[in-house]
């Protein structure tokens, strides 16, 4: 089993998903805590697993997809006794975890890759197939790494000296196993001495802006002001903003991107004022089979996130919503600034597997 | 004294700024403590009004107007004893008064026209100048609820059977001395057996959407949802809301208006979509003097009120945005809808008195 290639993280930032000491269980940062609490969960069985990505311990595209085939590469290790019974609980475990989240295409292309390795490992090897899913977990988890790596060495060039940069939800380090995707084009900046400024959406309901993202900038010492989600049309009319950088969890065919709540109203107000709205993401997020925006699915949340309310009263809380490709000014990717639209194969951009239909 | 004209209010709507039953202090509905508790607070002490005001007990543009001047009336009362000293006293409760919130215009054209009064009576009638004010301040407090009346006259022309409407913040009978601004010609049709449905903008960071719109649709049997700032763009998207009806904290001569921050998003993505967008607003709202939005002071507010957050973040929390004239179908005022510019006493739409200068 190759040894995956080691990235180079930033020394400031957490790690979100790791391997126990032990290899046995997949180690995660609760992010429900921060920023009081930098609290982590060992996670071995597969309802905590699914209970830790739906209640957002652990959360981000490209991060709970990395969690996903490490805990498939963990029930496997569970599986050893028995060939049938091992790819029995592989396959019932990859989905129920892809049920859990189904706007992120990221959770499904890692489940889908796990799942693809199962078709070239010999079925009766219950200690190669074992191995092969965690060789498999392992290059995800390294690739997702190097990725982060690579968006923000590209963007960073978007980036001088003093540079404002709105962003909104957390596309930093807490959504990644590397230094984020829309936040590392300021890490690798402030890397090289290039001093700039995030403006972070509060981004309600969760409010990870507020939580995660200006406290993972803040460890880095990158500065960074938080503002309502409602002050970032006026933020934006301000002139003070150069341009705006967001993540994805689902990219479609034609560039249509799902993102957190929110990211289309800021799209719109950037585009009133001629300010640069970019999108970061890894191959991962590229979803090469939907044609378009409205062929993704749009998670809905629970109205608990929204209370206290009134008795008598409605909630309305969509996960996501659809910025048009026609708002995004490029895709910042490990390949460098891509444009849409994303044909299987174009723009260097790598389409997922076929789906396997679990 | 004559009495002030009584106005028809709503059974169901709570009234949130009288008169004690000494009419010697004013009674306000302490909205702090909505939707969970509904308490009164007397309040006879300037600096206890100036608290009311700066933490929100009492807000609304048109409510902050009638309560500042029935604040007056009240110290008046209080400094009968000397007719010098009652002036002194009543100028500098004003100014104070004055000075607790900047972008709202109600409070300032309430401010001037009590002290309007003051240049009418004999400066050594003590009595007289007491219920001279008194009068004035009731003459605003029913002015007020007959102009909500009539702009939910006017508003319900708009609505049919079903009709869905989006607001933002809160302007609604919370907001005023009637049965509020945007949220008046919902009132309306429901009396005449209209059921509509209003959507709210949850409205971060003190979420009176959430806590007051919501609470008093329910309370007067309106249909209601709430929904997270962010998800306002997406919902004009959706093709579920015919209108979008908010209110103002001061409507400039050009009929750039100044709002709850977040307004401004909801009125690009409104225009985006095709979506009519229309301002609520009695009289005294119109600045009659400030030629256009830039013009209009718009005020910053604690950064706790976006806590919890980490150490070493710094907050920017706008209180008001300014919408363009652009994106403002038209105006609901008491008069009928108009459209700008407002040039003084244009369009039926009264100006408010000369600054005073105090």
């Amino acid at each position: 089993m190759p040894a995956p290639s080691v990235v180079p993280h930033h020394s400031a930032l957490p790690l979100v998903v790791t391997w126990t000491a032990d290899g046995r269980a997949v180690r995660i940062l609760d992010q429900r805590a921060l920023p009081e609490h930098e609290a982590y969960l060992d996670i071995a069985e597969l309802r905590d697993a699914c209970d830790a990505i739906r209640t957002l311990a652990v959360r981000g595209a490209p991060a709970i997809g990395v969690f996903a085939a490490m805990v498939l590469a963990t029930i496997a290790e569970q599986g050893r006794g028995d060939a049938y019974a091992q790819r029995d609980q592989i396959r019932a475990a990859a989905a129920q975890l892809r049920a859990t989240r189904p706007t992120a295409v990221n959770l499904a292309w890692a489940i889908d890759r796990t799942l693809a390795v199962l078709l070239r490992v010999d079925a009766h090897d219950v200690l190669g197939t074992t191995q092969a899913l965690r060789a498999e977990a392992d290059a995800i988890r390294a690739e997702d790494a190097a990725m982060c790596r690579a968006i923000g060495e590209h963007g960073a060039s978007l980036l001088g000296a003093g540079t404002s940069v709105l962003t909104h939800c957390n596309a930093g380090a807490l959504a990644t196993a590397g230094i984020g995707t829309a936040l590392a084009p300021m890490y690798v900046a402030h890397e090289r001495g290039v001093r700039v400024h995030v403006f972070a959406n509060e981004t309600r309901p969760l409010r990870q802006g507020a939580r995660l993202t200006a406290w993972e900038l803040a460890r880095a010492g990158v500065s960074a002001t938080v503002l309502p989600d409602g002050a970032a049309a006026g933020l934006l009319a301000s002139g003070r903003v150069a341009l705006v950088l967001v993540g994805a969890d689902r990219i479609a065919v034609n560039g249509d991107t799902a993102n957190k709540v929110g990211t289309y109203g800021v799209a719109l107000a950037a585009r009133a004022h001629g300010v640069p709205f970019y999108v970061a993401a890894p191959a991962s997020t590229f979803d090469g089979v939907t044609p378009h925006g409205a062929g993704i699915p749009i998670e809905e949340r629970d109205a608990r996130e929204l209370a206290p309310l009134p008795q008598g009263v409605a909630v309305w809380n969509p996960a996501f919503d659809i910025t048009p490709a026609s708002l995004i000014t490029g895709f910042i990717t490990d390949r460098g600034i891509l444009h849409s639209p994303f044909a299987d194969g174009a723009n260097g951009v790598r389409p997922p597997p076929p789906r396997l239909g679990v």
